[in-house]
């Protein structure tokens, strides 16, 4: 939707995606309604029609969006240095990209379910897409004879799963800051890989 | 509910707790009314308050029988070896557990939004309880000098995010074994937690 930057249109879109988030993480996507979410921002039913035509489509755009974001976010953090490095980058710009948009991760996991087939597949596609930078991190440091990796999709899946459920319990202010959870997942993924210097980075 | 093993009663209720697992992974539980739960069972919705008298009162009962099932099988598993050996007994036992009862786990891990706060704080409780036993593997291992770890809290976050994470991608029947995901996952473990002799057990 092409508007001016800073439109009432950008301005009321942003709302409802916000709101949309919101109402989707607390009482998931069959349970919500397009009344109750213009009800929530304010506007009338029919104007939330000429943001999202469909529920489903709102809901693609809030995973599609989301997808592309957190890709984007990898690819500007993305060092072109040694492998650990890029494990290091990696996990660290993964947790701190979760933890900022808990609703939207929340979303993203539980909704897949609410898609259709052609718009599941689009997004698994993203999915794969990210996570195979991954696997190649992984593939890479293998090669090189710096990680020691049984099976490179198990190992991605397990480190995908492991740091993403950081946005089950971590809340900002408690014990951990983002910084001290993201180092510690750190060398926790380094030893996993069994990474030669893991123990190094430790001291 | 006690009734004679085997009675009609308690073939509808097991067959009632089933039909309510499915239907709260596809659409989640606010969306799921008990009267379109009734009717997927075929009993008539009156029927169905006399074994669940509220909606609330069937999630509880569903998210308590899983924690408490999975405790008692965790129980049964628990070896009263050496600490490796525990550690490789509680990986094996959670992954084999949650991969039996995708439906159950979805609902446990989704849906506790969804309970009263006395009932989310029990079954926090038993959350609390069976994550107890994980950390105290890890510190065991730790103060034997067989683990080397970090934070044992957080260590034990990750464990428990990355083996539940398994019900995420694994179908039977496709490329791994139950057997090989849980041997693969745990070697994985012990590489996590800094085992000694992690890389020996590779081999």
């Amino acid at each position: 939707m092409a508007r001016t930057a800073g439109s009432d249109g950008e301005k009321t879109e942003a709302l409802l995606r916000s709101a949309a988030l919101e109402l989707i993480a607390r009482h998931g996507f069959d349970a919500m309604s397009m009344r109750q979410l213009s009800a929530k921002v304010g506007v009338q039913a029919a104007a939330l029609y000429r943001y999202f035509p469909t529920k489903e489509t709102l809901l693609f755009t809030l995973m599609k969006d989301h997808m592309e974001a957190l890709q984007a976010s990898w690819e500007a953090a993305r060092p072109e240095s040694d492998v650990s490095a890029r494990l290091s980058a990696f996990v660290d710009n993964h947790i701190r990209f979760h933890i900022e948009r808990r609703h939207a991760t929340h979303v993203s996991n539980m909704e897949l379910r609410s898609l259709s087939p052609e718009r599941l597949t689009e997004i698994m596609r993203m999915r794969t897409n990210y996570e195979k930078e991954l696997r190649q991190i992984l593939r890479d440091g293998a090669q090189q004879g710096l990680f020691r990796i049984d099976d490179v999709t198990l190992t991605g899946m397990a480190i995908i799963q492991m740091i993403t459920g950081v946005i089950v319990w971590f809340r900002p202010g408690e014990r951990f800051s983002v910084d001290e959870v993201a180092q510690n997942y750190h060398r926790m993924t380094l030893r996993l890989v069994g990474a030669a210097h893991a123990e190094d980075s430790h001291v």
